[in-house]
């Protein structure tokens, strides 16, 4: 009964992230699905991405939290459209969720749409909304631990950003170990090591972006 | 029907814990669920803690994790009893592991178990595990938008912890802001402002960790 339950929440899930996917496609839009813990710089990443890349790549952001306005009101500052959902309480976002906001948005593409996933190291993975790729988020200041820890997000991931590397003097963080760890669990994807706060090695993040987004 | 199976599970975990409370209490234990994102620093916070109250307070661990032994083998190399569960993909713990933990565990008692739920801030606060209090943990490089962000959380914790203290000159973390957040969520929670890797202010953890077990 539970197993029933679940599979047909997963089902519809899955039906509503291809109706995303076609949508986007359509648009010419590239969308990433950003899944890190609370505060590891998600939206501190984004916001000085937008800043960066005026001009040269449209961007818009669907921002999911539990409660409050505060990151899509952080994104619509740095310059970009953003629709916030509020998920009261659960943990992670779904399809219809964001199938409902990419309607609010009405994007015209070509261009990058991100979905901030709910601040979330496990729930967020299981559920597809539609993306071109996952972008799993690591601060240094998280300990090194955390891809043996969360295996199963960290190899479903396009692309981890290591961030806040201006921290690694002050913090418990053995960044080899990190690497190998990754590539162990995911020997494809591309490893970012950066600071978007410094603003410290942005730029191979950026060219993947541009490399990725039709134009 | 989904309202139906959801209201059933947490029936199921409010026995659980309400049978995990009385096995606590015949003991003389006291017990604390520590919630928290990955990585703020929960097992480095008790390992300092087991190692500073030998011999005044006995100690044992339930550790939480997804996946690995790594938490429960930390604890035990700082000298107490630990229980890893690995929860496979859950999020959060649940009553009904603790139990089975608990009974592995054989504690005399009187003393301090601390149940170490899954990195999470979100899953961890609707599970009951019979515990006395929960203690939040955030860190200062996760920001200082969380209390606004998990409300839910934050309002149930007899305690906040805010840790990596040493790192305040490093990151965007606006500390009287944090504390008024709290306060308005939870007029009554104790406060920690503390630093488990330099050991600043641990005292007042302590005080308030022997103050609350029965010895």
């Amino acid at each position: 009964m539970k197993i029933d339950i679940q599979t047909r929440v997963f089902a519809a899930n899955e039906l509503a992230a291809a109706e995303n996917r076609k949508y986007l496609d359509s648009k010419n839009l590239f969308c990433l699905n950003m899944i890190s813990s609370p505060g590891s710089g998600k939206t501190t990443i984004l916001s000085k991405t937008i800043t960066d890349l005026k001009g040269k790549l449209e961007i818009a952001v669907v921002e999911g939290d539990i409660q409050t306005e505060l990151d899509a009101q952080r994104i619509r500052n740095a310059g970009a459209s953003a629709v916030q959902i509020n998920t009261h309480g659960g943990c992670h976002l779904n399809a219809e969720q964001v199938a409902i906001a990419l309607k609010k948005l009405e994007i015209k593409g070509p261009g990058l749409l991100v979905i901030e996933n709910v601040g979330n190291l496990v729930c967020p993975s299981a559920f597809e909304l539609g993306e071109h790729a996952k972008v799993i988020v690591l601060s240094t200041a998280e300990g090194d631990d955390k891809p043996v820890k969360y295996p199963a997000t960290f190899a479903k991931a396009a692309a981890v950003i290591i961030n806040k590397i201006d921290l690694l003097d002050h913090v418990d963080f053995n960044l080899p170990r990190v690497r190998a760890d990754i590539r162990q669990l995911n020997p494809k994807c591309e490893i970012f090591e950066l600071s978007a706060r410094t603003g410290r090695q942005m730029d191979r993040w950026y060219s993947w972006l541009l490399e990725n987004t039709v134009s």
